[in-house]
């Protein structure tokens, strides 16, 4: 392949993955650049965990990383901005997907019925899981490091829960989405892919943003 | 767990699904219905493939349901709906995954470097890939069935190409994403993750349809 080709061929699939959609895809920052390790686009299992926790880990890796490139230049106006009424803003959406990942450990990992938590850790995290008017009102004025330190601490207690499991406790199943049998894989799949929900409500944001 | 916990429990849950945000969620037509059986929320191996793939699959059918379910009942004023003049509508939208599914179907299983296909391929997705100006011209005056059949017919050959191939095959490495080492695995994450950030924007846009 020549290099030419290959630059081509870059480009394109950046296209599909987005990153030409969005600002500062240089990662100069830090906080962006301890994820770019050589092992970011090879799905499979990783040091540390069972093989399947691994695979699903390195797809949560892969999804963040993609998320924290999307925001991480972005000021504390941009991911204030909302753009309408019923809008959430991006830092609302960030809080949002920390508090997502909270609920779904402590849902699988503490086996704890959903929404039956404390109510200290409801204190901390409603508002960010369920957004909308209040979440309008109270998450604001953070900066991104507010917001990625929050996604990091509670990436952190995934890892460490992960790493205590094995791959027959992906296999755990209760009624969950539709009532219907649903395993712990596909719980942390969803909490994954709900981070790519967002990263595309995020850029549809991002390129309309008063400032772009 | 007694009824009304399960219920709650079922609930909440499908507010971060997304569920709740979206029109149709009766499950009624015949087109959604396919794949509700029972194991779609099993996230595993699948009978017919080799286990990491049948894994991978099972996170593609569990997206393509979600998306399917979140559109199905759109009319075709809806599907060409657009939010503003930078928009992409949902048809079109829908049109993209399946473009990009082709287009990594020629990458992953026919070994074609991006970009590299025939004018016959080109013609029939290019504009779908790309959307913006372009596909705001041609992709519209559809129905839905004509996008869910194109989506279909595409995923039909992937389920074939899949079942054809082995575990191995998922370990495939070339400089892809960023130019760094991609599998076929992690490409293949990506159109799934893909499909999640459109339906991200899909409902986003559904929420502000002139006839919500």
């Amino acid at each position: 392949m020549t290099s030419s080709r290959r630059k081509f061929l870059t480009n394109s699939a950046l296209v599909t993955a987005g990153f030409t959609l969005t600002p500062g895809s240089s990662f100069a920052s830090s906080k962006a650049e301890k994820s770019t390790k050589n092992d970011l686009y090879l799905i499979g299992p990783k040091d540390g965990y069972t093989p399947e926790i691994g695979t699903l880990l390195s797809t949560m890796t892969m999804m963040r990383h993609w998320v924290i490139n999307t925001v991480k230049d972005l000021t504390m106006e941009q991911l204030d901005y909302q753009i309408d009424d019923q809008s959430n803003s991006i830092g609302a959406m960030l809080l949002h997907l920390a508090a997502t990942e909270r609920y779904y450990q402590l849902n699988t990992f503490d086996e704890m019925e959903w929404g039956s938590w404390s109510d200290e850790i409801k204190k901390e995290w409603d508002v960010p899981m369920s957004m909308g008017q209040e979440g309008r009102k109270k998450i604001k004025g953070n900066t991104i490091d507010f917001y990625l330190s929050k996604l990091e601490e509670v990436r952190d207690k995934t890892h460490q829960e992960l790493a205590r499991r094995d791959d027959a406790w992906l296999e755990k199943v209760e009624p969950f989405f539709q009532n219907k049998p649903t395993n712990n894989y596909c719980k942390w799949f969803h909490v994954c892919e709900h981070e790519s929900n967002h990263r595309g409500q995020m850029k549809f944001i991002i390129k309309r943003l008063p400032s772009a």
